[in-house]
């Protein structure tokens, strides 16, 4: 029990919107990075579900802009984002939909899934999207979506919007037409700027954002094959970072995005970052094991690894390769001097399983 | 209503941590900012008279490492941070007392408010400090500060700390000596690079964090006078960033720090930023309209800017000069491609004051 | 005639090594520049039959390190730089012959014309080069070049010799072992690092030189032909600069190289800048009219654009393209702040011709 | 002797502009730096004699534009060069005389020898130059220089001339009028950039070139006496670099100046870089053993330290410092990759005198 002129000193401070520090200083300074981001994974069974029935029952113009299915973490209280500064969502488009032009500051990234004839235009730049391809999106510029085929499309988007928002950064706006003005050549930037070691001699460098508007899958599957015949990454195997041929940073200023092949029979040794990621598994089979807990994952699922939490990779199968597609906040914490990165030292570099987790039985807990 | 295929699907989504984008686009994508950081105002009489009470009853063992009193803004849930990623105090050193080292990831300033015989000493870097000195401390730099004298010491603290816990960044470590072994001369950062424009000429810049422990008050009041008398700026009037001298950019990687001077009877025109300040009154009275509000201050008064909301100076006195200091949150935005700023165009620049801050109101309201 | 108190100070300023600057403004401060490189081309019939007898005549052991034949600018007085600031060669290497192995602080780059069979080893990483292809090596990089088949190899070399010397910077370094003891596998850069938009996620980004080792003709080639479909320069028609993919900066500090396809029936318009070049015919005919003088080129020619003199290229096939290859030390000047470049404004951009090369005429002139 | 058919290549090649790399690969390819600048010294009482008389005989008008008398390196064949890259002169000026406004591209620094109401005006902004002072004269400003007082002023000038010319990059423009108008206050900009750690917050950052026009002795006095009491390089005692306070970089891009305090009974190491300097003895007296020649200098002096060649400094007075200015082509060598430096590492650090300079006895023989 407090004597009474500490009792008097505290209720009067808090009268004033003032804190003793010595009150609470291990939740203000923590000793070390204590994420209410959980690991998680959705299965692309449940996803794909939803996304189809959505693409029945919604329109866009009832559903908004985007159909968009965003994926909340459990931790993170009821709020609708992925990790603490990653949003993240399986968008679906109809066949001969649209999605109309808009622009917002939060900077984003389009991973997709599957469809023929969909197209996305950023800022007058129209291009087409198969499976595979990885689509960036600067903030600020328009941006509009559509389906020119017999088939609907589905992509993965990841925005920095939790992030955004906390830093009280978010703009956004309508455009006044649906579909954008199309100023480029189909393609022009692959064209122009797609051979990453050549760039037009008359032009500037693109500093901000990356030139290109599109990764094309087919580009991304020989630079993995190429990689894996000569170096791997004892913990993320064939690993390789997106980047922007004109300065060989990130795609984004707030997000880097990785595309890993891990090799069948390959487990991948433990480490921990500070930062937080959104993986999605692009073809095969295999787990994850994040803090301890075993995540075993298949084509299409999204799972999310925290900020300083041990996790390594296993491809268990004999033949089958697996692919892994991932959104981080790296350039975040590398921007402003807080980055870390650490091997598991104990057991050889492996953490011990506690648990499997089991989806079924998380969603009937949770 | 929802139709039952509606409500069925929706359903479904909660039951797996997906959420409809569409259900919430504009709280996930608003349309600008908007802070649950409020304007506010902490009176000095009141910090002061805390401040002393605490030094009288609470002892650093129990008062834990530091004798601060955060400042919790009345917008952030009770949450014990001044914006939503500075958390700001005010800190109380009894005469010939110990705040035991530590460091942390947390990126920190300090802004000497009175006191003889203090001192602090940065990773074996030990200086004393004086009314209106600036002292910086970069991240995971052993620190623990002190008094010599007779007197107690008063200074306001600013640390990164809520953008640090948001980004699941901080570390946290006790020393095992409360007393640093000091390994440079006194004061021997500002001997070797404080006169910024010449430098050891066999040294490698410091890059990452300014080379200079503390920015002496006499130096920074000079660079006031002369400044006034050639320019000013039409937001800030008299404004000085303190920098680097070895790159020219802020103090810290997530912080930078002002010093104002607002002249008698400047009435400055109203801009707005996104980005997050605390201010501290050095010096004079006057006042800060903030989003509208009036917020009168006097000397010790500090006061918070949240992002995006317009705000102008006044300095009402016939001929006394009113001193401001800040720390800001800018270089977060500019280094992640955020930052915007905008004067206000209506009314000739000057806001329409809609009220005036009353502390006893608001606290009564609180 | 000076009067005698002129004369006398003249002289003993003369006998101290003091010059007045009045008595030779115009030659310390020129209006603009008068390179003393001249513009000059050397035709493919000589280079290679030179080079053909030399590969008779001249054993290695005989030739030095190196079978090469320096292009001598007749500007230059007898020096055997091609620019001031360029050395560029035809280097000869009969069929299982080794050029042994050697360093230097001169930055150096290689154009192949023809050979099978040949190969490059830099620092440990050998690669095979095919015509077209282009490779770099970094300064004080140990390198030995060979021939494995039945053919011999030629290519072109270009270095910043003068510069380096000019620089007082040269330092040249023979190794005990003529053939480097191979530490990569073959190709291992272009597996790694050829696909310039995606980088191995665990490395650090090769910041000061290119982590390629080579770019291989046939990616070149589809970069040209891809740019052709979308966009070309009026100065320069399709020209792409090679960049290092990490960096997306010239290939090195003081040279940087570009590959250029000059399409049937172009005829660029006439433009200058403030750095130097030299230009190899990879492919075609045309024609490159430089100071207004008309310079025709075929197949292997080597020719020379002096610095701040107009130039402007013309292929006046109906149907086959040409292809230049160029070094130019446009980085130097970039650095140090000296670069500048001007558009012809008059005759609608194209220059009067006020001659024709003839190098038999320019020769027995010469 | 030559067998027939070496002599008929050769000569056809030489015919045709073509240099066997064998015939000549030493030079070409030196082992090491062979500088042409030689180590050399100008005494002041030579140069101020001339000065004094030139400014007797000589009127601008007969003289050009500026009434500056060039240091020539006797080791550079007659041109008017103090080293390599750097023109080097001192320059006088009468009383109530003016030195009509022109700009050129290459780059300038001044350092004040004597002269009282002296100013500078550069691209309008007019400084008052004192002994001691430092001024810089950024490319293509327009400058003019004059002396209001009574008093004829003098001052050392240093260009990177020789670079500029070489680079064939140089640019030269008279005004219309002899002097600018000035635009700024008088010393603006020591006022608004002065005090290097603090700058006007609304300003972007001067990257280009420093926004000082001018560092005042007392100034870089005190700086010289806050570091001597912390520390000091073996090689070059209490050396400060003269830096642009918005980047920490030197204050030209071809040039960087430093101001050296020799303390009484110091004798530094040898040591030697890739780079050229020219120095001058500010005040004091001592000696610089350069390549194992002694040379010594009094106050006024003027001396070259050629690339790659060892110098130590001794100050044998028992209590008078000495003060050498010196400016350095280091930007140059650094930006493009040809740095290095190296200590002497026998006889504890010291070089062997072989001789003394005997500037008479030069002079005899130069």
């Amino acid at each position: 029990m407090l004597e009474p002129e500490f009792e008097k000193l505290y209720s009067e401070m808090e009268q004033c919107h003032v804190k003793p520090l010595w009150l609470a200083e291990r939740s203000v300074n923590p000793s070390q990075p204590q994420p209410k981001t959980v690991p998680w994974l959705w299965k692309w069974s449940q996803l794909s579900n939803f996304a189809r029935r959505a693409g029945e029952l919604v329109t866009l113009a009832r559903g908004g802009d985007r159909r968009a299915m965003g994926l909340a973490n459990p931790g993170l209280g009821g709020a609708p984002y992925a990790t603490n500064t990653l949003w993240a969502a399986v968008q679906w488009l109809n066949a001969r939909e649209v999605a109309p032009a808009h622009r917002h500051t939060a900077q984003a990234i389009r991973f997709m899934i599957d469809g023929q004839g969909a197209y996305t235009t950023v800022q007058g730049d129209k291009i087409y999207l198969e499976r595979g391809d990885f689509a960036i999106n600067p903030p600020w510029h328009w941006h509009d979506h559509g389906s020119e085929g017999d088939e609907s499309a589905v992509w993965m988007d990841a925005l920095d919007v939790p992030l955004n928002n906390y830093l009280d950064a978010p703009f956004f706006e309508h455009s006044a037409q649906d579909v954008q003005h199309v100023t480029a050549l189909i393609d022009e930037s692959v064209l122009k700027y797609g051979i990453g070691q050549l760039r037009p001699a008359w032009e500037q460098p693109a500093v901000r954002y990356s030139p290109l508007s599109v990764y094309k899958w087919q580009v991304t599957e020989r630079a993995l094959n190429n990689l894996a015949r000569v170096a791997a990454s004892p913990f993320d195997d064939v690993a390789l970072e997106y980047t922007n041929p004109h300065t060989g940073r990130p795609v984004m200023d707030t997000m880097t995005c990785w595309i890993q092949m891990i090799r069948p029979g390959v487990h991948t040794k433990a480490h921990r970052q500070v930062n937080s990621a959104v993986y999605h598994v692009v073809e095969g089979r295999g787990a994850t094991i994040i803090g301890g807990i075993r995540f075993d994952w298949e084509q299409g699922d999204i799972f999310v690894i925290p900020s300083w939490t041990y996790h390594e990779h296993l491809n268990e199968s004999k033949g089958e390769r697996a692919i892994l597609f991932s959104a981080q906040d790296t350039p975040v914490l590398v921007a402003l001097g807080k980055y870390r990165e650490e091997a598991l030292t104990t057991s050889n570099g492996f953490q011990t399983v506690k648990e499997t987790f089991d989806v079924e039985k998380a969603l009937a807990y949770g």
